[in-house]
C-alpha cells in the first residue's frame, strides 16, 4: 500500500501571500474605484537589460541551425557562464574558486531547497526568525523537524531572533546547531552582516563544525562598500560554507530562470563514525541525477550580464530600484516611522506604529492608503510588529505610495 | 558536527557514460584517423522547429518591454501551455483533465526524480531490470534500499526482469510492491505497452493500492495506432497513475528545458493509520517550495509545437528520427542480428552476436567498425548480451554507421 511522506502533513498551509491577496481581493471588490498599489511584491517589474536580450536572440538562433544547434549541457552548467561568474563575482573581490565548484541552475529557491537533502537527518537546523520559509519547509518535509507549536515554530529547529535589538543580526547559538541558513543582504529584513559579523560566524561553524548555508541573492543591492558580497571574502570559510546566489533579482531573471550554487572543495562533512566526506562530490551527484543542466538560453541571457556593456545596463536597473528603497526609507522616516534595511538591500523593515500587530498595521494601510504590503509576522513570530515593503514596485507608483501614507497617516 | 546523508555513499560510480567516453578516447588516441560514429547517444541533434524558434524569439522580445515583461509565473506552469497540452496530448484521446492535474516542469529527468519525495520512506519500488538509472538512483539517495550487490542491484528494491522471453514487458511482481517506475516506449529496450498490458498494471496497482509512475518521455515515438500513449487511456488509471512527459525528445527541448507530469486529483496514498490522503496536493506544495517555474520563454517555445504549423513541424523532426530507427532495425535484422525496439521508440535493442557480453561486443563494434552503441549491461544485469542504439544521429552517420557493420562483420 502507497504510503505518503507523512512529513508533509506537520507543514503549515501557505498563509501569508494568499491572505495578503484575499484581504486585498476583498477590499477591492467593496471598493471597486480604489486604486490599490502593492510594495509587498517580490518580484521585479523592470524589463530585462538590452544586452542580455541579444544574448538570448543570439542564443535562440543558434539553436535554429543544426551546426550551432544545443542540446543536453553539462549538468553543471556551460564554461562560459562559469568562467564568467568565478571572473567577475569571485576573483574580483580576492576569491579563488574552480569552476568545479561552481553549479548553474534554475533558481536559488531550488538551490536552497535541494541542498539540505544531501546531509542527514539528524542535523540540527538554525534559521532566523524571521525568515525566507523555503529553508524551514524543505526541512520539515525531509523529516528535520517535529510538529509545529502555536507560534508557527517547529520543534527541532533553532529558531535564532532578528529583532531591533541586535539590529537584525542573529546572536550565535547557545545550544549544538550542524546546519545554520544565513541570509545576507536579509530578506524579509533587509539587514546586512559585515565582515566582523560574518567572521564570527565561520569561527563558530568551523569550531562546531557546522555548515553555512549563505544565501546571498541580493548581494547586488549592497552599496557600502565595505560590506562582503560573498561569505568566502571571510577567511576558512571555505571549509564550512555554502553560497546562493541569483540572477532573478541582480538581473530581472525571475522569469528566466537562472542562479548557481557555490560548493567549495574544502568543506567537509562527516559520517556517523566521524570519518570526512568531502560535500562537493555529493552535491554534485544529486545535481546530476535530479537536474539536467539549465537553459542554454538563459545561461546565454546570464553571461551577458558580466560583459561590460550588460554590467552597466543592469547596474542602472538596479539603482532604480535602490531609488525607490531610498524614498520609502528617507519619507518613512520623515514621517516618524521606525524603519530598518533599503540601504544595501531591495527590503524595507518598518516597526508599526501605536504597538499595533502586523496584520492590524496592514489592514490600516491597506483603507486608508490603498498600499499593500506584506506582515512581518508572516516571516515569523519575531516579526510580529513589523512589515515588509519592498523596492521592486515602479517609481511612480512607489512615490504614489508614499505620498499616500504621508496624507493619510 | 554537520553529518552527511549516508545513503549517497550506497551509490554506484557513474560508470557507463563515462566508461565508454574513455573506452571511445583511448581507441581515438591510437588510431587518430579514425572517423568514430556514435549511435550511442541519447540526446538530439536536429534543430529546433521554425515555429518553436518564432515564439521564443517573440517572448524574449516581450521581455524587453515593461509593458510585456514577465517576472515569476505560477510554480505550476502557464495556463496557456496547460490548457494546449490537456487539449492536444489528452483530450484528443479521449482523456479529461484539469488544468490542476498539470505540473510544467523543466525536465522529466528533474520530475522522475523528484517524485518519490512525496512517498513515505518505507514503501517498497518496483523497478525493470534493464532501467533508467535515475529512478532507483534517487530511491538510493532517500533511503529506500540498502547496499548495492556485486551484480549492481540494491536490497530492497523489487527488479523486474525485461527479456526477449517477455518481450520487454515485465511480469507482474510475486511480492507487494507499493511504488511501481515504468517506462513505455521503454529506455532503453524500445519496448511499447499494449492497451491490454498497461489495464493489467493499472488493475494490479488498485488491487495492491500501489502507484504507478508511468514515464511516457518517448511518446511521440508512437508509430501504430492502438499503442496508447498515455496511461490514462486506460480506464481507472487516474486512482493509481502519475505520468511524466517531456518535450526534450518531442521536441528537441535537451536544451530548452521543459517537461510535464500529470498528478490526478483522484490519486490517493495512505497514512500510516490507513487515511487516505490525495497526492496532487502533495506534490503541488513540493512543486511550489522547490521550484519556482519554468523559463517562460521554453514555455511559449512549448506551446508553439501545439499550433498546426509547429505540429508539423515537429511531425516531421521525429519522422527523420524513426527513418534513422528503420534503418537501423531493418539493416540489422537482415544482416541476422535479432533486433527489438525501433518501431514506436527511438532505441533499438539489439542481441550481441556469438554470445558475446556487453562490452565485449561494444569493443569489437568499436574497433571494427568505429561504431559506438551503449552496453545493454549498463542499464541492469538483465541487459547483459544486449547494446542500445539510438535514433538520434544524422541520418548520413546513421547510414554509414550501418553500412561499416554490414562490411567488418
Amino acid at each position: 500500500m502507497i504510503r505518503i511522506n507523512e512529513n508533509y502533513l506537520k507543514l503549515q498551509a501557505g498563509y501569508l501571500f494568499p491572505e495578503v491577496s484575499r484581504r486585498v481581493r476583498a477590499y477591492q471588490a467593496k471598493n471597486p474605484k480604489a486604486k490599490i498599489i502593492s510594495l509587498g511584491i517580490g518580484d521585479v517589474t523592470q524589463p530585462l537589460a538590452p544586452a542580455v536580450i541579444s544574448a538570448m536572440k543570439k542564443a535562440v538562433d543558434e539553436m535554429a541551425k543544426a551546426e550551432t544547434f544545443r542540446g543536453y549541457g553539462p549538468e553543471q552548467g556551460y564554461d562560459f557562464l562559469i568562467n564568467a561568474i568565478i571572473e567577475n563575482d569571485f576573483n574580483a573581490r580576492d576569491v579563488d574558486l574552480e569552476p568545479g565548484e561552481v553549479f548553474i541552475s534554475d533558481g536559488a529557491k531550488c538551490d536552497t531547497g535541494n541542498i539540505q537533502e544531501i546531509f542527514g537527518l539528524d542535523n540540527v537546523v538554525a534559521v532566523t526568525d524571521p525568515v525566507y520559509p523555503v529553508y524551514v519547509d524543505t526541512n520539515v518535509m525531509a523529516g528535520r523537524t517535529g510538529p509545529v507549536s502555536k507560534t508557527g515554530q517547529y520543534e527541532k529547529i533553532v529558531y535564532m531572533p532578528c529583532t531591533a535589538e541586535n539590529s537584525f543580526v542573529p546572536d550565535l547559538p547557545t545550544e549544538p546547531v550542524d546546519i545554520i541558513y544565513l541570509c545576507f543582504p536579509n530578506n524579509p529584513t533587509g539587514a546586512v552582516a559585515t565582515k566582523e559579523i560574518l567572521s564570527k560566524w565561520v569561527a563558530f561553524a568551523r569550531d562546531s563544525k557546522a555548515v553555512i548555508l549563505f544565501d546571498a541573492a541580493y548581494e547586488a543591492f549592497i552599496r557600502d562598500a565595505d560590506i562582503p558580497h560573498s561569505i568566502y571574502e571571510i577567511d576558512g570559510a571555505k571549509e564550512v560554507a555554502i553560497e546562493f546566489r541569483s540572477f532573478s533579482k541582480t538581473a530581472g531573471f525571475t522569469g528566466v530562470r537562472c542562479a548557481f550554487t557555490v560548493v567549495p572543495k574544502r568543506l567537509k562533512a562527516y559520517t556517523r563514525d566521524g570519518t570526512a566526506v568531502e560535500v562537493n562530490p555529493l552535491w554534485n551527484r544529486r545535481h546530476c541525477t535530479k537536474f539536467n543542466g539549465a537553459s542554454y538560453i538563459s545561461q546565454a541571457g546570464a553571461a551577458a550580464i558580466y560583459t561590460p556593456q550588460g554590467n552597466r545596463q543592469v547596474r542602472r536597473i538596479i539603482d532604480a530600484y535602490m531609488n525607490n528603497a531610498a524614498l520609502i526609507r528617507e519619507s518613512l522616516a520623515k514621517m516618524g516611522y521606525e524603519v530598518y534595511g533599503g540601504v544595501n538591500a531591495p527590503y524595507i523593515w518598518m516597526r508599526t506604529p501605536d504597538g499595533l500587530t502586523s496584520w492590524d498595521f496592514f489592514d490600516r494601510l491597506l483603507t486608508k492608503a490603498n498600499v499593500v504590503g506584506t506582515p512581518g509576522v508572516g516571516f515569523g513570530a519575531a516579526g510580529e510588529g513589523y512589515l515588509r515593503l519592498t523596492a521592486f514596485a515602479r517609481p511612480d507608483d512607489t512615490k504614489e505610495a508614499l505620498q499616500r501614507i504621508a496624507d493619510n497617516f
